[in-house]
């Protein structure tokens, strides 16, 4: 089993609207509703791929209710644990007209010192049945700075970050297996024009690996078996919202396998690009991704 | 008792960001959460007017369950009726940096033949222990564009109805005591340059009474009574939303008290300007409500 971490769940609203035109009132022509959160994205990538994956983060208050709803609905397993505060909406306005999407977050229920040590109990329960860990996203109002390094640290099986700011520079010193920063996040963690050294410098910080992804240029990994790059074979169009989730999948899922790092960069490119693909966060187009798989190389 | 209408239920969230921008992900720094649509905002202010008041309409799913809740909570009597699907979100975006909100409104779920036929039954029962009736706002997808007229004629207490566009076209052919056009849905009621001679031709449609609101120029009235005229005695600067509800409330309020036309006239518009003081809709500043009350006059 790998546990899907999301702190910060939320119900993803998205709207479709003719065109967004601010100080007026704008019709919503069609909504649809979700449970949404990175780590959210991750379980819904890996439960794809045939990975049985377990969802824990915090769910609060009526909207809480509905997304878990939905995401009991699409097969995964909750174990999220309850917090006082409402879970926060997602909003994203897509435009007939075109154009990129509108997102409105809200900030997330204030979580309590006790709803956090209560979480890390259930959290470091879990991990005791788990093969490996992704903790994904932004961390909800309240929750220690430092919350992923402790996670880390407890987790009785191996965990990826995938998460940024001050949630990621404290959360590398918890040693987590992987870190998966993008090339700015990777220049807020570690200074330096080369991005290998920095990685390394990153490295000696705590983490046995890091990934560094730079969107359609694919991936840089500093891992134990070397410094490897993959890149996708083509320049993929679609929707990029999740794709950096459906990486952070694959590198789980090869962390739990212990397959070669050159196969899980070049699954991680491969399934990334799958998922620029597919019309929502959380899912790939899976010939692509057959086809990806065969023709990206990790070198 | 006197029965609001709200049809078109919703839960308003108003949001505080810094700046919209359209495009972008922005950050909520602010959420509030009520019980929202035309007619429960009349009801809010019969409430804060002393009058016991029962609000109904359709309810449904999550989102109706927290909206019903809230509207229990602020102590209004809930009649809703329960339909399938999910009552409608109503988005309300509000700037730091000031300017006009941005609403985004869900459609409304849609209403089956069955769920209609339902709250007729429904509505005529409550009805029977009210003394006037307040059918305000627009129609939720599914119901016939004669629904009002179907109330208004169904209705035992007298029916004042706030709508537009078809709703209002087909509504006032049910007969209602009052309706209460804006300057625009007066035109498009009825044709010529002179509002009295408009109002004249809708009376011919069926109701007894018109009402016509032209925000700060006050109100016009083609009555049993005569034709009156009233208006604010100084411009009002505020939050106008909810200020022709305030008015309408006033005036099933007048209605329900057999008052003279002049005196309900000079009501409306002093509480509808003593709205616009107030920050949300449904509110009134009660200090500005006796202030103006004293000075207005309608002749």
């Amino acid at each position: 089993m790998i546990l899907a971490v999301c702190l910060n769940f939320a119900l993803d609203l998205t709207y479709t609207v003719d065109e967004l035109r601010p100080h007026t009132t704008n019709r919503v022509t069609e909504v649809r509703s979700r449970a949404g959160g990175k780590g959210v994205n991750v379980a819904r990538v890996l439960d794809g791929l045939g990975h049985e994956v377990v969802v824990t983060g915090f769910a609060g208050g009526r909207v809480g209710d509905a997304a878990r709803a939905e995401l009991r609905s699409a097969g995964l397993v909750d174990e999220l644990v309850p917090v006082a505060g409402e879970t926060r909406r997602t909003l994203i306005v897509l435009e007939d007209k075109g154009g990129e999407p509108t997102g409105i977050s809200e900030p997330g229920p204030v979580v309590s010192a006790e709803e956090w040590e209560g979480f890390v109990e259930r959290f470091t329960a879990l991990t005791a049945g788990a093969g490996g860990v992704a903790l994904s996203g932004s961390l909800p109002p309240g929750v220690p700075a430092d919350a992923y390094a402790t996670l880390a640290r407890e987790s009785a099986a191996p965990v990826l970050l995938d998460t940024s700011g001050e949630a990621l520079r404290e959360g590398v010193r918890g040693a987590p297996a992987i870190v998966k920063p993008n090339r700015l996040e990777l220049a807020d963690l570690a200074d330096g024009d080369d991005p290998v050294e920095a990685a390394q410098r990153v490295i000696a910080m705590g983490p046995e690996a890091v990934v560094v992804s730079a969107g359609a240029d694919g991936v840089l990994a500093v891992t134990p078996e070397g410094v490897l790059r993959a890149a996708p074979p083509e320049a993929v169009e679609g929707n990029p919202i999740g794709a950096g989730d459906a990486a952070a999948a694959a590198l789980v899922a090869g962390l739990v396998a212990g397959t070669p790092w050159a196969e899980r960069l070049a699954d991680a490119v491969a399934l990334s690009a799958a998922a620029v693909h597919a019309p929502v966060a959380g899912s790939f187009d899976a010939d692509a991704y057959a086809r990806y798989r065969r023709t990206v190389v990790a070198a």
